[in-house]
């Protein structure tokens, strides 16, 4: 399916306006930034540039599209777009980096239509994308090694619980229920039974035990339908003491989990884990760490990106024609040119600081710094061995590992690393 | 392309578990309601049925579907998939209908295994789309009037996007910036510049003089690139006083508006229209009552549904067999049953209450009562005649007249009509 459409109508005009009168063809580079982080977030994890670029390949004009802008732009244009496809060049950010106030994200060098087109595509999937991973690492954080079952699909757009799913994976949760998330990007799902599962049957041990004859005794058994007490007590009467697990769905999660550990032990079913979900986010999670939880899922609040459901990531004109441009008036200022980031690093592996230089003059590397970016795409085609999502999952456990200690506290707060711009 | 796999893993085991127990032919009923309006908000606005009802047709396993679940359930529940369709009843509140705590707003009656499936579904349309069309409502009032154009597309999910100015449209906003919206739900579309249309060029007057020589003078040129005053002295002379619109985009907007409206006044562009964008959200729209707006452009607050960005309805199994069934545990309590509602309203027309009864029991109507729900879907097929875009969008202007007064409030309170439970 074509991703042309996923644009705003005056990127079109713009590219007519500048087919018409010459400058269509200037040769610019713009780049995504965040201004600033959500109000008192720590780091922010990029995600989405994979979709991003697969996106990119399909972001073509074809008979259809053609004939939806006919009238939104003239005939010449719609010419230039049947034969459109982006022939410039991208680096950015990999997936699973950390980013900090003006670290540049992307950057996307061509003419000004090439490039212009991108505009609302780029930032719709690396806004959405990124707050949700960025909500999600730190949950990820707050488990500490437990591991977490993405469940929000129900409370975002179909298509954005998809992609959902893969922004928390990446971000460290374990599995998640959407199928489709298996299927499109090899996410592995979970899942235990709903309260419908109990309450369509005669009684609660009628249904755990067709639970278990159906699905094996290595399956969840939800147990808060009716008095949990009792629940855990007809889960072991069905499944035997090799029960998977159970799942506490609501209520005081700390005090019941304790409660069913101890009942679970008392019944000689030791080695069943015990799962917790219902409306938790990073702090809920964080104040359940002394109790005997196996796992959590999350939905809801991973799903919104955590009170920060979009990235604020904005999509700029820096340069045109090898010149520095910028919008000047009171506020929202910007920094203009084409630009790189280095990050340096103590010999002990912490991060101390973030460069953004200009692109033209990059600072002295020491033994220890990085240059962030990396080549995406190269004349319109991707660049070949770009991280998998295996590796950008790998990627972002070891940038969380180098930050310092007090950035990946929960509390609001100061970016991690401070942002240093050298000469721009 | 087929929708089955927007699902949570864990209602296809529960159908597998089923079919192997023979309760997947129990008569179910499940019912989508919320429990509650997000914090301090007045009332919600039903959207996305429409779309659900699409969706719901191509809700088919196909090979591909088949391939991927293979593993996750047994070979008899892929048989029984590749031959599924809904073949149940739906009833559920018109889209562009209010809704309050506890209103049935879906009701989603069949056989346990066809409904189960549809859970996941059902409740990501109808969370995502009504998330967006509450929120946009409460701008709509807050406009009294002046057109908001959506423009948020870049800080949500791409398809979300589309969804999202569907959405809007529904709720009062008079276009979108989405392409894909255009084309899909047939919003009308609308735009202006970015700031990099500016910066592309040389200098102001020659960028301001290209755009209307491309999309003539009616087209919004945006002033405030870098000095406002100067911005639209160019953009007059660029123009001529026959201009369409100017925007600005960043500052203080109020006291800008003043001054641009002045400006132009004097300099002759009477008729030239002022659209205002940046930041803003309901309450910013209503505290620029009393300035020269033409119209609005609202981006990142409605996309996210200005602080609730789901609208946290829950699909809940109330009856199997004709037998009312609820979960009982201490939290989260569910009232069975299969429910209708019907709204009361003075002979005046200000609506009174809303009450929630048993479908088998239904209250006495009063003159002026109307029963809210509508049949939507019967034996598998779209009731004909539903309600389209344009419809949905006029029942919304008229059940929001119908609120009593301190229900249009945007600040935090009770619902505008209370719901009342009569025997359920």
């Amino acid at each position: 399916m074509s991703t042309a459409l996923f644009t705003d109508r005056y990127e079109l005009t713009m590219a007519a306006a500048a087919l018409a009168d010459g400058t269509a063809q200037r040769a610019c580079v713009f780049e995504v930034f965040a201004r600033r982080l959500p109000e008192g977030r720590r780091y922010g994890v990029v995600a989405g540039t994979a979709r991003l670029l697969e996106s990119i390949e399909r972001f073509r004009f074809g008979e259809q599209e053609l004939a939806m802008l006919d009238g939104v732009v003239d005939d010449d244009t719609l010419g230039w777009l049947a034969e459109y496809r982006f022939s410039g060049d991208i680096d950015g950010y990999p997936e699973g980096e950390l980013y900090f106030p003006g670290s540049p994200i992307l950057t996307v060098s061509g003419t000004f239509a090439d490039a212009v087109l991108l505009e609302t595509l780029a930032l719709s999937i690396l806004n959405h994308d990124s707050a949700v991973a960025s909500a999600a690492a730190r949950m990820v954080t707050a488990a500490a090694g437990r591991p977490i079952i993405e469940m929000g699909s129900r409370r975002t757009h179909e298509a954005a619980a998809v992609a959902s799913a893969r922004a928390t994976y990446l971000a460290g949760f374990s599995t998640t229920s959407n199928l489709e998330a298996q299927r499109r990007h090899g996410i592995p799902t979970a899942g235990t039974a709903a309260h419908a599962w109990v309450l369509l049957h005669d009684d609660e041990l009628s249904a755990f035990t067709s639970q278990v004859k159906a699905l094996g005794s290595d399956t969840t058994l939800l147990v808060d339908t009716y008095d949990i007490r009792r629940g855990v007590e007809r889960a072991v009467e069905a499944a035997g003491t090799g029960l998977g697990a159970i799942r506490i769905d609501s209520g005081d999660l700390g005090e019941l989990a304790r409660q069913a550990r101890e009942q679970l032990d008392a019944l000689g079913a030791t080695g069943t884990k015990i799962v917790l979900s219902g409306d938790l986010d990073e702090y809920a999670i964080a104040s359940l760490r002394a109790e005997p939880v196996d796992s959590y899922g999350v939905g809801t609040s991973v799903v919104t990106g955590s009170g920060a459901p979009t990235a604020g990531m904005v999509y700029k004109l820096v340069e045109v024609d090898g010149r520095p441009v910028a919008k000047r008036s009171e506020s929202k200022e910007s920094r203009g040119g084409r630009k790189s980031a280095v990050r340096r690093y103590k010999p002990t592996g912490t991060a101390i600081e973030e460069v953004v230089h200009p692109f033209s003059a990059p600072p002295e590397l020491g033994p220890h710094d990085r240059v962030v970016p990396i080549p995406l795409v190269r004349d319109g085609e991707q660049v070949a061995g770009l991280p998998n999502l295996e590796q950008s999952r790998e990627h972002l456990r070891s940038a969380l590992v180098s930050v310092p200690w007090e950035g990946l506290k929960l509390s609001r707060g100061e970016p991690a690393l401070p942002t240093v711009f050298e000469g721009v």
